[in-house]
């Protein structure tokens, strides 16, 4: 009897963006592991399974990526469907290329199921086009969280020529804007940060890039993504007219 | 009676990885207008909408972007729900942002439902993690369609930093590789081509990047995704594990 592990994408939180793969995937679990920042309807469509919570959190710390790694590997050996729920995609950081790589060391069977970035989709649903033609033709996305993965990784980039969009960079931003002005991105590339995307706590800020460290966040530790080009100047457009209107349609589906 | 457009990313390909909010839309459309690349699956989930294609086909020409923009927004005055259903995400090259700003001239209210990019999925569905901690600490993603965008894009990017991701580059590939090897590149960074991923015509082809231009690649004209850089080796060793067992799985769940 041989278990499986599944690496499964929530997205960026609205269990409306899961796929149906990723439903199906945890309506026949046995075993859930599932990050933080999963949205607790996702889990709950787990209702066979034992269900724990992994993710990190602001008052304690995650579980050692080792111990994550053996609850995968003891759960399929005993013949359980294992779903290793992410936030976003699994293989868009988040570490899901190690837990990959510790299953075939393992000789574990797995497969991974995509889910919809917040490095898409926070744009997408804020009215940004990431690329736009003559505008942007093509984007980079990065992780702000730790200096020596941003900072070179910045520094690859040639100034104001993709859009950047940076996850999990809300807490630095001040340190990201300071390098992209230092290496001669313009002070009045369009930006936007975008918080708590697809959840009841979304919230936007946009402007400058020289005023993006001091951009007045809400504190809520609901994580953000930020986008730095000039497709956010199009979504300006775009966005004032998506957000009523989607709200509109929401209100239309609950009649 | 106003109507509604909503502009709905489709996924890679397989109808499964849709989202749930991608499969309502459809299933309570009265107009779709779709994509070539979109699955006859998906668009078979429209049961009560008239169906048209208007999406570009190897055979014949694809219809003006002006017309289609013109169709969403008949639909939607007619009092309807329109599905702009497209491949991938609506937002990542395709065009939706400028489908997008034609229905905001318009005062046609509507949304965005983002879908799963090949961007991301093309390699995680073939193993490869795009970003990996202390190989690739981000990643960026191009078009090679058009020369006069993916050259000076390619051009912004400094040698063997992130990894690189091109969506409809496989005839342009040439071209590609010798740019990159120009600028600087590894001639032997691990090179990856996937085409028709997630559909039952998937294949791969894994190399050094100097054998991209040369690579026998099937002309079958489904839509392939480029990816060079380091994770490209990762992903060897969990691709090699991963496809396997993903069949499989589909296997017992067909039973």
């Amino acid at each position: 009897m041989s278990g499986f592990v599944s690496l499964v994408g929530a997205g960026p939180g609205d269990p409306d963006l899961l796929t149906l793969r990723a439903v199906r995937r945890l309506q026949e679990a046995d075993l859930v592991l599932y990050d933080a920042l999963v949205s607790p309807e996702a889990v709950a469509l787990a209702t066979g399974a034992q269900r724990f919570s992994v993710g990190k959190r602001a008052s304690r710390p995650s579980m050692p990526q080792e111990t994550i790694h053996r609850l995968m590997i003891r759960g399929a050996r005993l013949g359980k469907k294992v779903v290793r729920l992410k936030g976003g995609d699994p293989f868009v950081f988040g570490r899901g290329g190690e837990e990959a790589l510790a299953l075939v060391a393992a000789r574990v069977p797995f497969e991974v199921v995509p889910g919809i970035t917040s490095a898409v989709a926070a744009a997408a649903l804020a009215g940004i086009p990431v690329t736009h033609r003559g505008v942007a033709s093509g984007f980079a996305v990065l992780s702000g969280h730790a200096p020596s993965a941003w900072a070179p990784a910045l520094a690859s980039l040639a100034p104001n020529a993709l859009t950047v969009v940076i996850l999990m960079g809300v807490a630095t931003r001040a340190a990201i804007a300071s390098q992209l002005l230092e290496r001669g991105w313009g002070p009045n590339t369009p930006t936007a940060v975008l918080l708590g995307v697809s959840t009841p706590e979304a919230a936007a800020w946009t402007g400058a890039l020289s005023d993006l460290g001091d951009a007045p966040l809400p504190d809520t530790g609901t994580p953000g993504t930020i986008v730095i080009g000039s497709v956010v100047e199009i979504g300006a457009a775009i966005g004032s007219s998506l957000r009523t209107d989607a709200v509109a349609h929401r209100a239309s589906e609950a009649r």
